[in-house]
């Protein structure tokens, strides 16, 4: 069988995928680099939330082959002064507004190369004022998948914006975490790693306690909760075929409570 | 034009698109097999519905072309003691959950060979307790993909896990059928085949009444209810540019009746 | 890097993605045209909603390669008597029903050539009657793909159906134009046209007045309403980082007035 592989290209907006944005954008990259494999990220992203984007980034990034270009559009800034960024992260490519959306991914893992993408040569022109997707982000990602350099696209830089860091933080004998995500399925997902936990942690949300960590969904009755390590190597707080996040009204910020110390 | 072919890989979940979980499989599988055409069945299947995954996964695996990989998870006994299934049916290669998603496939279609999925050495490592898509069944596609063997990857299987097959039944002169899948125009789907209705066929559902099989939609006059024989070759019950299911509340596992003797 | 592109197919169909019908498609086209690259436009289209379709597909088709296949698949009349078209426009192709759903297409720039699809040897046989998308349009679709002329589709035509033209009109000092759609993030698309605006327009729309256009979105402040020239050269209105269609409670095909004339 063929395994021909040509470049990949992930999208990641908050476009939705009732309007034919995405879709536009997939117009442009394909025009410019015919043989891209274009993998959907997401496109429900909450409306210019760069907090939710830059989670979601960093969760899916490291699964792709080296050489991925990810073009990520949550742009609430479009047609302001912000910049839009070209970066290589780990052999990885990305595109993105310099309005904190890649802070996370860039916490995980330094970036090696920053440019500012400024090259109008490789702009769909005129530049349009509301959608750089289209106009500036999909050329640039198509031009990486292409082959062209980072430093084609324009400038080095050394300084972006960055979104406050949200680590879990000691307090007495408690780890401090927060929801970082709620997904689908109703898993609620914190910032605390698998490291920084007891062997038998208690685990607090809401009102609710959680004595220890599950081995799997399946390892408690039905429709209790429970803590486990989630796919992301994080502490997660579930219930076995229910929907934790409802029944604690839980929300991204809330706050996580570990017992790091017997009693 | 160019008509190389990458092997196919369709994904059926219930995972929804808000997240970016099916992302992530599509990224392991394309690191896996780089030419990989991947094909979106369907992502947001009701959370844990086996019997609702496998309808649509028998409704669709037979338009792909043979040598298809078709990888399905719906799977909320992921991590538990459950095994992963992959199967050869007419050329068409699947991965599934042992826990009857694939029921209605072997119903129609007898599998030729099948295997539980336990080659640790094509996993990602570690596995997560959390998302075997991602470090069980798409890692298990992308090797069928990539020509490796079923047997490759474990040992051959006589057993699964069989949900109660649901077939229509006569009743003095009814036959008896059920509602087995609402779409989104309010089509219902049963499960009597054309093959078992008489000529002219009195369908009940609810309390409405439907003499004879309408030639399409248009039929009929608009807004008026119809039955006809649906693209699967199986009796719907339809409004013409309407919504059948809302107007009869119809939900799946309700009874549909047809008489089958004249009166 | 590769950069072999297999022919290009978009789909923009009122499908939804709870169901298997688009994948199904999909399924159809890569056994009929294994190179196949297939984009989604949109498949959440209002259900028979061929303006709404035809708007779409107007804004999108320009940005993919010329030989792109666009399909599209918005037939309330399905198995009626409606035709099927097949046309080329512009160095690209296009197949969808005769319901007006190309109107806006054929107006923005004439076809070359169009076609009644009726070549029964390219159908899916026998073609079911409520599922055209798999039998006829996926077909044509992926025999255009594969090199298959327009004229062994079926026999030339030279009308078809058209949906009234909705251009906006000059009453007295004002031009008054319409809501032609509303997108994800609640920005009002009008079918006014930059180059029929005066330098400094006063827009009105529902009690709302607006003075001069906008550069960008951040030129007001955050949460004030704006008019802006949009990505596709039309007028829109917009509030900075909020919703002005829930605002407005505007609609499409509410009317939007423009002074055109100091006073």
């Amino acid at each position: 069988m063929s395994t021909t592989t040509g470049p990949i290209v992930t999208l990641l907006t908050d476009f939705g995928t009732r309007d034919v944005y995405v879709g536009v954008i997939k117009g442009v990259i394909l025009a410019r680099c015919g043989g891209a494999q274009i993998v959907d990220l997401a496109h429900e992203v909450e409306q210019g939330n760069v907090h939710e984007g830059g989670y979601l980034l960093a969760s899916a990034w490291r699964y792709f082959p080296a050489g991925t270009v990810h073009c990520a559009v949550i742009d609430p800034g479009v047609g302001g002064d912000r910049r839009i960024l070209a970066a290589e992260v780990a052999g990885h490519y990305f595109v993105a507004p310099d309005n904190g959306l890649l802070t996370e991914l860039f916490n995980d893992t330094a970036p090696t190369r920053v440019v500012s993408v400024e090259n109008e040569s490789l702009m769909i022109q005129p530049v349009s004022q509301t959608f750089h997707g289209r106009d500036i982000f999909a050329p640039a990602a198509a031009a990486l998948a292409g082959g062209v350099t980072l430093d084609e696209l324009g400038p080095r830089t050394e300084s972006w914006l960055k979104l406050p860091r949200v680590e879990p933080i000691e307090q007495g004998s408690e780890l401090v975490g927060q929801v970082v995500h709620i997904d689908r399925f109703g898993n609620i997902i914190t910032n605390i790693r698998a490291d920084d936990l007891p062997d038998e942690p208690r685990v607090r949300i809401a009102r609710h306690a959680i004595h220890g960590l599950a081995d799997s969904y399946q390892s408690v009755p039905r429709g209790e909760l429970l803590a486990i390590i989630g796919s992301t190597g994080r502490l997660e707080i579930s219930i076995n075929q229910g929907d934790a996040a409802s029944l604690l009204a839980a929300r991204v910020g809330d706050a996580v409570h570990v017992l790091t110390e017997s009693e």
